[in-house]
C-alpha cells in the first residue's frame, strides 16, 4: 500500500481554507475513519463535537478565535518571529507568522471546526491520550485523501472556561484537540522534520541505531522554534 | 487518495507475530513515517526507543512480558473474560482471551517492540499526548502500508520502575506506549466499532448530527468491556 505511507509522509498542517463548505457525505467519512483509531481496551471514549453554521457553534468559533488571536500575539512576540531570519519577510520564519496571523484572523471563518473530546472512565493520566489523538490523526489523514485539510491545536484551552458551558461539555470530558477543516488554498506535500536519528534510538536511550536514515530527497526542518532535542 | 482511506480503516490492532524479524529498511521506513506526525509547535519531541535482539532489548522485553502477563491475568478476572458469553469458546469474548493470553505469553520474542517517549518541554500537561500519541498511529498504519502488523498499548507502566533505569530513561521523559511489531498471523481487515452517531455530535455535546451514518457494510463492536458512552 504505498499510497497509504505517502498519504503518511504527505499530509500537511493546512492553516489556510478556501471559503467552501464541507459536504456532509465527506465530513461523515472522515469522523468514521476517525473513529477506527484504537483506544485503551477498544473502550471508544473519543468524542467529537462538530461546529458549523450553527448559532452556537458561530459563537464557539469566535470565543475560539478571539483566543486563539491572543495566544498568537504572546507567541509571536515570545519566540521572536519579528526578529532574527523573521525581520526578511522572505524567511520561512516570516511566511510561518503571515500564515498564523492569518489563521487566527480568519479562524471564526474556518468552514468546519472539530472539538475532539475524551469522555474519561478513570482519573486524568500521562497516558490517556492514547484513547483520543489516534482518532485525531486519523481525521487528519482521512482529510487529505479527500482532498481537505486541517491542522490538530490545543489553543482552545486559552478560552475552555468559555467553551464547557457555551457547548455543554461535562467536567469530567477532556478538550483534547481543536482540529479546523477546509479545502487548503495551499497544497499537501512532503514535511519537513530533524533528521531521523534524533528520533530513533536502539536498545537504550539515546543508543545509535545505524540503520535509522532518512530517505533520499526528505526534507529537514530548517527554522522553527528553539530544539529542545 | 482512497487506498488511504482504506488503509486507516482496515488496520487493526495485530497481537500474533510470524517469528521472522523485521528488515531494518522496513524499520526506518516505518519510524520515518512515524516522524512525520505533527506535535504542537512542531517541537517534534517523540523518541522511540527500538527493541530488537541486543542484550538489553532482550532483557527489556521479558521484564514487560513479565508485567504484561501479570496485568493480562488480572484483567482477565475483573472483565469476566471466563464467564458471560466469555463461557462459550467459540464467542469473540473467547476469542480474545485466547488471543491476549497468547500475546503476553509470547510477547518477549516479539520481533520488534518500538517504546515511544515524550521528551517533555514544559511540565506533565493533560494534552501533551497530542505530541506523541500522533506519531504511534502513523507508525502503525505505516506497518499496515508495508504488511507489517502492531498494537499500542500502555502496560509497560506495571513494570516502569525497572525500564526506565535499564534503558536509561531521563526522569522528564514520558513513557508513552508499547508498540510490538511484526508479520500478522492474521490478517488485516475492517475494524469494528460502535455506531458512528454515538461518536459524533453538532453544536453542542450529545447534540445530534443526522449526518453523521455509516458507510455500508461498516462492521460493529459486539462484545467488549462495559460500555462507557
Amino acid at each position: 500500500m504505498t499510497e497509504l505511507l505517502e498519504g503518511i509522509c504527505t499530509t500537511r498542517a493546512i492553516r489556510r481554507y478556501r471559503p467552501e463548505p464541507i459536504p456532509e457525505d465527506d465530513l461523515a467519512t472522515m469522523l468514521f475513519a476517525a473513529t477506527r483509531a484504537p483506544s485503551g481496551s477498544n473502550r471508544q471514549p473519543f468524542r467529537f463535537v462538530v461546529l458549523r453554521d450553527g448559532p452556537v457553534a458561530r459563537e464557539a468559533k469566535a470565543v475560539m478565535a478571539e483566543g486563539f488571536q491572543r495566544i498568537w500575539s504572546a507567541k509571536r512576540e515570545a519566540d521572536g518571529y519579528d526578529s532574527g531570519s523573521g525581520a526578511d519577510a522572505s524567511s520561512p520564519k516570516a511566511r510561518m507568522a503571515r500564515t498564523m496571523e492569518r489563521f487566527v484572523e480568519r479562524f471564526a471563518d474556518t468552514p468546519v471546526v472539530v472539538l475532539a473530546c475524551l469522555r474519561r472512565y478513570r482519573d486524568p493520566d500521562p497516558v490517556e491520550g492514547a484513547s483520543v489523538y489516534p482518532a485525531c490523526q486519523n481525521l487528519l489523514l482521512a482529510a487529505r485523501a479527500l482532498g481537505y485539510g486541517g491542522v490538530m491545536t490545543t489553543w482552545h484551552r486559552a478560552v475552555e472556561d468559555q467553551l464547557r458551558p457555551l457547548l455543554g461539555i461535562p467536567e469530567d470530558v477532556l478538550m483534547a484537540a481543536t482540529i479546523p477543516l477546509g479545502r487548503p488554498e495551499g497544497n499537501h506535500g512532503p514535511v519537513r522534520r530533524r533528521p531521523l536519528r534524533e528520533f530513533v534510538y536502539e536498545d537504550r536511550w539515546e543508543g545509535p541505531a545505524a540503520w535509522a536514515v532518512d530517505p533520499d530527497g526528505a526534507r529537514f526542518t530548517s527554522a522553527g522554534p528553539p530544539r529542545t532535542g
